[in-house]
């Protein structure tokens, strides 16, 4: 199977078996993340009560955690649904929005690190940074550093926490299993897209539900988000239709349009 | 007057009157939801706080409750909203999002139709079953039966509650006053776009509100929904932009669009 | 410099330093106020708990506080997040969604007036009313009197406060630092998009960040909305293509559309 042809098993395998992907995430960005999910085929289901989620989180394929907007009951949850998701040993995925720019995020994301061991942690490189370096400092939840001034940082904490490092930028950096993927797909104007980073996040919990290797789950996902991101760019006057264009593509994705992936793999 | 006049009568009635629809409703969809709303006509208004629920309730002229993404103090917002609105005699429509995949769910679906009746519930096959038969399993909170397949549960779920009870599926099934209608409208990409069941709960409100039947405001809901829903797939592309044309669609819905209504009642 | 090169400089300076625009919003409009910040050019974060708004007021160029879908926790932060933006002398912009409707969002408004002391208080005639004549009656979050009509609260409102007072309607009218302005652009169609009066809360956030005179932003915020949803409607179907193109158009804004710009300033 070459690499290509691994990508779209796993696309073929999401539109078949329509995995349950349970997400805990923030307010800005459940409807659009929601909408990515079944517009790749998968099952997204949204529950954030202490009371429902181990529930939730027992039935489900995979397990999205995202801090975009916090408060404590939400913490609770994600540590709670984590607890679940780990022992039942579904793929977790952290996206740590924010982390470096408030003490309460960068606090949360490392105890999530800590007591859920998330199998993929997906941000952007100020996010990355702040998980390793405790002086870094973000400016709100946008990147302010490229994925490749992040590296360093996502392989020492691909080390520290034995996780993929996931980090979306102009090109997007990978590190985990001993390897370092750098993803050369995407549009500029994605960033101007509230939540693309989100969506990222939420699809690489759709691939890992069903590839067994977070490192590849987590490569397809950002490789299917850069391809699709530069379909729809084409066609897109700006954000507003290029968010819609993007649901769109991912919709009607075909394995030709993956001769556009451009990644490397080291 | 027609079958078809009485739903552009209905439709009419919302365009000049603006009714008030009080929504408590989940993360995942109030903007989409509050957007058909008001393309359709209606005045939709979103507040869930126990401190403030009666008085919303108070002013509305219809109240939708829908529980896709519940925690404690929004159950006893419901609870408390729901009292008012059946004090008020207001139309009362319950979305029982997820009913089947957690207890949570399940139970707070079973307590709001004891305590607040509802006069229409509106829910996949999956919900509408779990809500007569406790052994039903939900797989999250995407339908997994027909409409037909459901049509039992209905039956029996509006004899025991007194309610009208509207089942979305390939084609819709509404039980209630002593009749059964099935509206064979609709497109099969509508289910890949997050939220258009509780959109379909949000415009039954909206019909509930000028049409005194809660059978015919359910019927003619679906129907309203179908119809856009074919006609905006007609020029989308993928669920992306069939979620922009359905709101298009809806606000320009002419007379002659109902020409496509194909709705059986028996 | 005049009017429109005034208004030209604000829009390139939020392009050039990207604000940072720190918004605790409601759940209905969270994704598509951030998208239009950053369609515009600012930064949008959403962060809403007591526990971190404080760190986040702090390292932001001006605060957004809206009371579209109000709890208790939220408006305790509402308060805290204000304390600080005003100890540090960023612009506060206060949109009192809904007050009227209910005692706890009319109270909400009142108390965050107090407390807080927005530089900027954007919203329809109601619910400018509504803060000035407490025997004023609002029918939901949606305007029931013209702007004209609100000029008499406005301007009230602007002296009791001495804040600037930007009332939204067919016309809307700015009041303060001793002028009225009243902008003529916009279209019929944008009352039917939920959020366009939040979005031009969170724009005028971002036109203070960049600009000393409040007057002048809230000004500039409503003819750059004015504009664009003129551009948008020409090319929309609906409201819902009217939302999507609206986001293109703020982000391809150039310094030639501006001269659909239609302020009378008095």
């Amino acid at each position: 199977m070459t690499f290509l042809e691994a990508i779209w098993h796993d696309i073929d395998a999401i539109r078949t078996s329509a995995p349950l992907v349970h997400n805990i995430t923030n307010y800005v960005v459940m409807n659009t993340t929601a909408n990515a999910l079944l517009a790749l085929g998968a099952s997204p289901v949204m529950a954030h009560a202490r009371e429902e989620v181990e529930e939730m989180a027992g039935i489900a394929s995979s397990l999205v955690i995202n801090i975009g907007t916090l408060s404590p009951p939400w913490i609770e949850a994600m540590a709670t649904a984590g607890e679940t998701a780990a022992r039942r040993r579904i793929p977790i995925v952290l996206d740590p929005v924010g982390a470096g720019a408030t003490t309460l995020r960068t606090r949360t994301a490392l105890r999530l690190l800590e007591e859920v061991s998330p199998s993929i942690v997906r941000g952007n490189a100020s996010e990355i940074r702040a998980l390793v370096y405790t002086e870094a400092v973000t400016k709100g939840v946008d990147a302010t550093h490229g994925a490749d001034a992040a590296l360093d940082a996502a392989t020492a904490l691909s080390r520290q926490r034995r996780c993929v490092v996931s980090v979306s930028g102009e090109v997007d950096a990978i590190v985990g299993e001993g390897k370092v993927a750098r993803v050369h797909n995407g549009h500029p104007m994605m960033p101007r897209v509230t939540g693309l980073g989100c969506t990222a996040s939420a699809l690489t919990g759709a691939f890992a539900a069903v590839n067994p290797s977070p490192f590849s789950a987590a490569v397809h996902a950002m490789a299917v988000m850069g391809v699709a991101g530069e379909i729809a760019a084409e066609k897109a006057e700006g954000p507003g239709t290029l968010q819609l264009h993007f649901l769109d593509v991912l919709y009607r994705l075909e394995q030709d349009d993956l001769e556009r992936v451009r990644v490397e793999v080291a």
